[in-house]
């Protein structure tokens, strides 16, 4: 079995033209993606909440740390294998805001825990027993988190009795295990369209956690830390006077989907700072074809949009993008680069190795994509 | 600037029970995978054209040197970093069946025309003119086929006179480019549902083909290769009399999409090989979450299936996809492993760094998708 070339050369180098990069490639532009950091970092610094930035979105240690040095009191991920690039990386605070399953991906967390500071999710006894036999094993502690189902869709427990119930279960694995609070995050509200919704959705949720909260508080079980919202609610949440974290991800990067949402007056719309660069391969007089296809850009929320006034994306194939001109279209020719907009960043981000990260039109850094394709 | 950690551990050993393969994985049933190797080989042999096997759907060399020991001429791909993992694993005839522009991937492309054999598609002049530097400075020969649109789709010349153009262009920078045919193919026409709009699609690529075909030997131009067909229409493809060289790649994987297509009598359904393999990791008495969402799946031509009976899925978000069950579906508990049939398998393979290749419940050998993610 031969190893596998798993990294391609980057697209640019520090101090190139951003004419010059190599395409199809992932661009951010530093001046949205900061004017988006301090913007949310500021308004939840207002409130008192943390902001734990989730890393799901950007998979790269590089902007995991301009987020901890810009506030944040740690990162999020999805997987074991996420929270090994980001404790690689020199993060020292990660929650893992999911349930994980095996003794592999456990024994990898209680690993992690020994270095730095390491949550998790569980909403059944098996994901208990798992990684309390793991930090035994590895004599580290992890912090556990119970989640809740605050959105009727995906992991979370539903009924009270099973929170006490898995909060006893915890207990018992001290000092193995550490009960840390709830996980309570409505992923369909980041995605509402009106701010009405957005934050009947919250409230929602905030009734349910009140609930569990008291209920876990009567049996002796206190929650430190009430942690969700996303890039969509992290205003409303960070607001509640329940929730104590915010876990907005994709705030910094920004996608097609998120700019659909309408904003409440009181909200600050953010900048799209995420940026696919490709070059016209093919002109016809009907349309033109980029480099760039469903292995450049995820097209789950929606097909990229083309920043070039008059140009429309119809379709994404494996390997290309066709685009057509209005009437009013300015001419494009083979070798002309273009820009789009995802339709969502987290998964296009996944197709990657490399970010450029670019000001103006100099390329002023690159940045790998560590936990790109990091499963497990 | 950090070296990324682009590879992640493999999912499983050589030797392992099926049960052990860390999730989400990708497995190959190498019963089915070998069914449709000598299905596919068989059938095309019997035609006397030639099968390049397309190496964009599985990015993988030990696939592509078991194509080759089973008679396939060479791979093609669509980038010129995809050629380079190719022939770094020592596959020696490479058809890059797109058009590339810029000096780098000229560049790269005539480099490896030195050691092996290349072939590249260009519609534009400025395609010919950058590929003829790029192989006089490195004293290469680049095979090089006019694409035409015979799908009036994505890239290609429409008509005859660009052929002519572009071919006498061609032939004014031998030694460096060599004239060797038509790249034609319809991309759409591998997934129309009905053999008979299938055959139609052919019969009207072959009729175009004829006549850029005739137009080019009229000037002096020969074609000794018209390349083009696909899974869908290999066979169809294979029997025209014109095209010399078909170039299927889904087949010995194949997926939900393909599987939807409708079969003359006298073509032969291949078998599913490529399934994703992922854990229940959340239980609730309205469905079930699975540890692998659009970072594991790409969506692009439908939700991936499940193989056990009763359970549907109900969407897939970035991590997760759930489940729900019919009245009669069995119960499925946490830590559970369920295969799924992915949508689309060219753009699936590329979200993997492995394939695990088993045969019954055991890990046969694990293959690295060395070209996952060569964009360039």
């Amino acid at each position: 079995m031969i190893e596998p070339p798993n990294w391609h050369f980057a697209p640019a180098c520090v101090g190139d033209p951003v004419s010059a990069v190599d395409t199809p490639a992932l661009l951010i532009d530093l001046d949205a993606f900061e004017f988006n950091l301090r913007t949310v970092h500021s308004r939840i610094k207002a409130t008192n909440v943390a902001l734990r930035a989730h890393g799901k979105a950007h998979k790269c240690p590089e902007i995991a740390r301009i987020q901890v040095a810009a506030g944040a009191c740690g990162v999020c991920c999805q997987k074991a294998s996420e929270a090994q690039a980001f404790v690689d990386a020199g993060i020292t605070d990660v929650l893992i805001t999911n349930e994980i399953v095996g003794a592999s991906k456990a024994a990898r967390v209680a690993a992690l825990a020994r270095i730095a500071r390491i949550g998790l999710c569980v909403d059944a006894p098996l994901h208990v027993a798992q990684i309390a036999q793991a930090a035994h094993a590895a004599g580290s502690t992890v912090d556990i988190y119970i989640e809740i189902d605050v959105g009727r869709s995906r992991c979370g427990v539903h009924r009270i009795d099973q929170a006490l119930e898995l909060a006893r279960l915890i207990a018992a694995e001290s000092p193995a295990l550490r009960f840390n609070g709830l996980h309570a995050y409505h992923g369909a509200s980041q995605h509402m369209r009106e701010p009405a919704e957005r934050a009947e959705a919250v409230q929602a949720s905030v009734a349910k956690v009140r609930k569990f909260v008291a209920a876990l508080a009567a049996a002796g079980h206190a929650c430190p830390v009430i942690t969700g919202g996303g890039t969509g609610t992290y205003d409303l949440v960070a607001g509640t006077g329940v929730y104590t974290e915010v876990q907005p991800g994709s705030y910094v990067l920004m996608d097609k989907d998120y700019a659909l949402n309408r904003l409440a007056s009181d909200e600050t719309q953010l900048r799209q700072a995420l940026y696919g660069l490709c070059t016209v391969i093919s002109v016809s007089p009907t349309h033109a074809v980029l480099d760039g296809g469903l292995k450049t850009f995820a097209v789950d929320s929606g097909l990229p949009r083309m920043v070039l006034e008059g140009w429309t994306v119809k379709s994404v194939s494996d390997e290309h993008t066709v685009i057509v001109p209005s009437d009013e279209a300015s001419a494009l020719q083979v070798g002309d680069k273009v820009r789009l907009v995802p339709g969502h960043c987290d998964p296009t981000v996944n197709l990657h190795d490399w970010l450029v990260a670019m000001r103006g039109q100099i390329v002023e850094d690159v940045w790998p994509v560590a936990a790109r394709g990091a499963l497990f």
